[in-house]
């Protein structure tokens, strides 16, 4: 996987295009990107368009069907390229798609949201979701290319921006407490985005780092989990309640609820898990929840991918850029960790 | 992948349970491995059963998602095992399944049949049909391990194992010229179990040494295809026609037209062409074409997933053991092919 980190969209999509020879070019866009996106992109003119719907809930296996047929339906073979223009709905199930058509065709992911961007558009992981359960059904497989840039981003709904930002706010504190540090005071009133641009570039170094180390997350890839057990509960929670919230915002409450639990096994610093908390509560809101959910949070945490015989296993820090795998949380710590977490920030 | 050739399936299988340490075993099975292989496994009673409808008109989406469901209800997680357990259907759907649930847990196939033996089972090739195109979707993706073994032949259906049987030939003609005439000298009135064992491991080397070269099919791994782009467009046919032929008796068929195009082409040996044919027409009788089905049948191998740009693409062979890939056929060559075929056979 080649990964560029470019404002030069265009041309550095067009290159890869020439230099693959390919005989089909296929271009997976959403309702959104295809009006707002795609006229960006002159080289992909002549492309077949192949539009989804987007939104997680449609990131299932009736989308996925359908994105295969019209690959059926352009004549694609084993020689075709699938471009995958979207935010991570668009890539990772374009990216679903590619990897299983014909055993697998070459496709080019281009993150247009941040969170895109960060979480989903590098790191090899494709899939769909699958019985109300997120990316139940996928594959590692990696682009052979990603294109990431600033330049959707101006137009991007604030809540998509943050979400994104989230993920990155986990890359800083399993780098180090100054990255940590540079990700609080960020200033969303007034984005710079050549600033942004350097903070992403460091951001994926970190991601690209630990994933090559561990392509198939049997260990230190897991590191990349850190605010996704809890984030991930949270996000199936609302959406099982019919009220979605973005995943990055999951990802930051997660962040504060897995941070509690890093301070009670690990003795993160009390300091910065208030700073934490106070950082999200301003830019993320608040999840409300009650110890009437509990249970179902717990029980969705043991259905996570990362847990192994019914138990609950997160990623936590000793402290900023210190991350330690594979916890397994009793179910007493977690529910003391969700007690702290309301203090804090409902 | 281990690749264990043993008479003795249950210690085997059972030594690979135990030293995987799974927290859940399922096994896939189909209506028919079921009722009559299922038991010969005692090591498998205590595990989750899967059961699907055999078929290839089976091997879809349909099943395949019942079978991810399944998977789920099972409580199944990254660190649990999916056994396949029947012919070539329920291995590459099965291992497509496992290959894709939470992003690709063990699986270990143990083919009852011969075809699946030798077809299906050692390759890392696993799928399923879609919009009529056979194996269409699916991923490279190798079993942790694959037990073969003679011992659920005897009830085999004299169709299934001549089914198997013709793939054995394909690797003998890709091999050798002693080893293609060692396959026709088999006899299928009173066959020898130890003596197929033995051809069967030669026929599984040949095989895993074109995979090992090549597992994603890039170049010599194409060698394998020999006889399969006539053969798929005549299975299609088939099934187009609501009359499906074995996949085992498509390739017999199309090594007969892939032998005639590889003599029109490359000088292949007329006296192994007509000695092909008699045997072909002897032990799987005839696939019935007229020149109204040229158009049709061209199509289809238009359609294969070998084929680049719209051209057909046939591996050849100079003689027995000198395989040639990737020849584009002309079409007047191909339908001279197939009037040779019909003069032959028909």
């Amino acid at each position: 996987m080649t990964l560029h980190i470019t404002n030069d969209v265009d041309a550095t999509l067009n290159s890869i295009i020439e230099g693959g020879n390919y005989n089909v070019v296929i271009v997976l866009v959403d309702t959104n990107t295809r009006r707002l996106v795609l006229p960006l992109l002159p080289c992909l003119s002549n492309a077949h368009i192949i539009e989804i719907t987007p939104g997680d809930d449609n990131k299932n296996l009736v989308t996925l069907s359908h994105v295969w047929s019209e690959m059926v339906q352009c004549g694609a073979t084993r020689h075709s390229l699938l471009v995958n223009l979207g935010g991570g709905m668009v890539t990772d199930l374009g990216g679903f798609a590619a990897a299983t058509f014909k055993r697998g065709i070459d496709f080019v992911n281009v993150p247009t949201t941040l969170l895109g961007a960060i979480d989903a558009a590098v790191g090899g992981k494709t899939g769909i979701n699958f019985n109300g359960l997120k990316n139940e059904i996928g594959v590692f497989a990696p682009a052979k290319a990603v294109i990431v840039s600033t330049i959707f981003f101006p137009t991007l709904p604030e809540k998509e921006f943050k979400s994104g930002f989230a993920e990155m706010l986990k890359h800083a504190m399993l780098h180090s407490h100054d990255s940590f540090d540079q990700m609080l005071s960020f200033n969303f009133q007034s984005i710079d985005y050549d600033l942004l641009l350097t903070l992403m570039k460091e951001s994926l170094l970190v991601k690209q780092n630990i994933v090559e180390q561990d392509p198939t997350e049997q260990n230190m890839r897991k590191a990349l989990n850190l605010g996704h057990t809890v984030g991930h509960a949270f996000e199936s929670k609302a959406l099982d309640d019919g009220k979605p919230v973005p995943h990055g915002y999951a990802v930051a409450w997660g962040l504060v609820v897995e941070s509690v639990l890093s301070h009670i096994m690990l003795q993160f610093p009390s300091a910065d898990l208030y700073t934490l908390a106070r950082f999200v509560k301003e830019n993320y809101g608040v999840f409300h929840i009650t110890c009437d959910h509990y249970d179902q949070l717990l029980d969705l945490m043991r259905h996570d991918k990362k847990s192994q015989n019914g138990e609950i296993n997160c990623t936590l820090l000793k402290e900023c850029g210190k991350p330690v795998i594979n916890n397994t949380i009793k179910e007493d710590d977690l529910k003391t960790a969700l007690d702290i977490y309301r203090d804090l920030i409902c």
